[in-house]
């Protein structure tokens, strides 16, 4: 946990009185991916669970989708100037026989060859990657409730151990349809946060998590859509706004998508057909 | 504004009263940066402002520090499976005589070539590639009041158009010392918005914006710090928390780093002497 936060010396104005004091902030600090010893991804990222979110990344980018197709993961020795490691370099070495990307096309994984970068090259990017096809079907083996739904956000909360004291953490959580919690992981970025949690259930064996509810506790992006889909996870809950693009991912692929959730509040943007909903109360408008 | 906003159903949970509506949702798509015709980088972005995002990127990556660098910025033609633009590539030409970054570094700005990754190495980086040195001297000619700063959060809440409608924008502002707005700019993410403002700024002939307070809506990463470094800017306001990779840049480069501003009440993590903080009622503790 040491470098999960940091101290540093704020000046606090409170309704004009000022005052000097430690205050402990989330610690940031970029973490260097690479597949084969190739450089492949930097992202900035709180230490801890490391090698989860290199995992993770690696699940989100279709390079990863068991954990025998890993072999290992370490740090690279340092060469910072006292010559410790930085531990800030990590090194992924797939499986024998497991495809390596080439990495210029991977760090481009949404571009096009054509000039015709378009939303729906960005779908398609993810349909063509996805090791796995969520469950469609009115049938669908997962169902929730609502009121279980409900009951996720302050779970999370409660789960959330360094949020409290810096403000800082973002925080992703996987919780079964019963609303058991999983796994819980914070960083103060919102998309290492659910690589951790990806990365940790590849490492354990348990990809695809199809029986899986993904929360996050902020908005959910293209991105994180996109990253609940290559997990094989059938619903992302969040806390506020899905943007446009991820509602469509969450349409074409068959992922329920939740929004706004906040208590017995939530709006459903897709996949409604895994949420037990009484149609007897349902009533349409257009305002 | 067509783009900046879509809609799509949704199906609202209230109290176990469900209904059916058509929501507005933040518009997401992908933006591709092309420099000289070369792929740079690609952001998943609100659409609007795009040419000012793709100059504010480069000034982020030290490539562009004044409008007469920048030759011109065009969409490339499109190629939609409908034949139509995507508005979704802009090429970026620089000036004759602008050095062309090597893309292949410039996309791992933050890499050293060795395996001692670390935040000195980022903070080293944003150093030797800034085009100015932010004032450090007790005679600073940028003094902030308190109580000036203390009117930001609202101003800024008041001058964001989308938000209210969607939830989901960050948003980025520039004022001057006495609180005056300058602009504004709304993005799904949050480092495309700071970028859209640096990057109208630089195209206005404005940079470096010696003289000016830039306030985000949400959390102060390195990267918005690093950001605010690169555009001269010598204050940065951010809502919530800083990390500390953050304020560690801050420190270094004379940037004042104010979080948690929230009204009357905030933070000062660095850079205090451009505040006219009343030295008479200070106390320290450490507590």
């Amino acid at each position: 946990m040491g470098r999960v936060t940091e101290r540093r010396r704020v000046i606090r104005v409170r309704d004009g009185v000022v005052s000097t004091r430690p205050d402990t902030l989330v610690a940031e600090e970029p973490l260097e991916i690479r597949l084969g010893g190739k450089p492949l991804a930097i992202t900035m990222r709180t230490p801890g669970d490391d090698f989860a979110l290199a995992a993770g990344f690696l699940v989100s980018e279709g390079v990863l989708a068991s954990a025998d197709e890993l072999a290992n993961i370490v740090y690279c020795a340092g060469a910072a100037e006292d010559g410790r490691n930085t531990y800030n370099v990590v090194d992924v070495r797939l499986a024998d026989g497991v495809p390596v990307p080439d990495i210029t096309l991977e760090r481009n994984v949404y571009t096009t060859s054509s000039c015709g970068l378009c939303g729906k090259a960005s779908l398609d990017a993810v349909r063509t990657s996805a090791r796995w096809t969520l469950d469609t079907s009115p049938d669908t083996p997962v169902r929730i409730e609502p009121a279980t739904l409900a009951t996720l956000p302050d779970r999370l909360r409660a789960a959330q151990r360094v949020f409290d004291r810096t403000g800082g953490l973002h925080a992703a959580a996987l919780f079964t349809p019963d609303g058991e919690l999983l796994d819980v992981r914070e960083d103060v970025g919102r998309h290492n946060a659910v690589d951790k949690v990806v990365g940790r259930a590849l490492q354990q064996g348990l990809l695809p998590l199809s029986s899986c509810v993904l929360m996050v506790s902020g908005r959910a992006s293209f991105e994180l859509a996109q990253k609940a889909v290559m997990a094989g996870i059938p619903v992302l809950a969040a806390v506020s706004a899905p943007s446009s693009l991820a509602v469509d991912l969450a349409a074409e692929t068959g992922l329920t998508l939740v929004g706004f959730l906040r208590g017995a509040s939530m709006n459903v943007y897709a996949g409604e057909h895994r949420l037990a909903l009484r149609a007897t109360t349902a009533t349409t408008s257009t305002g």
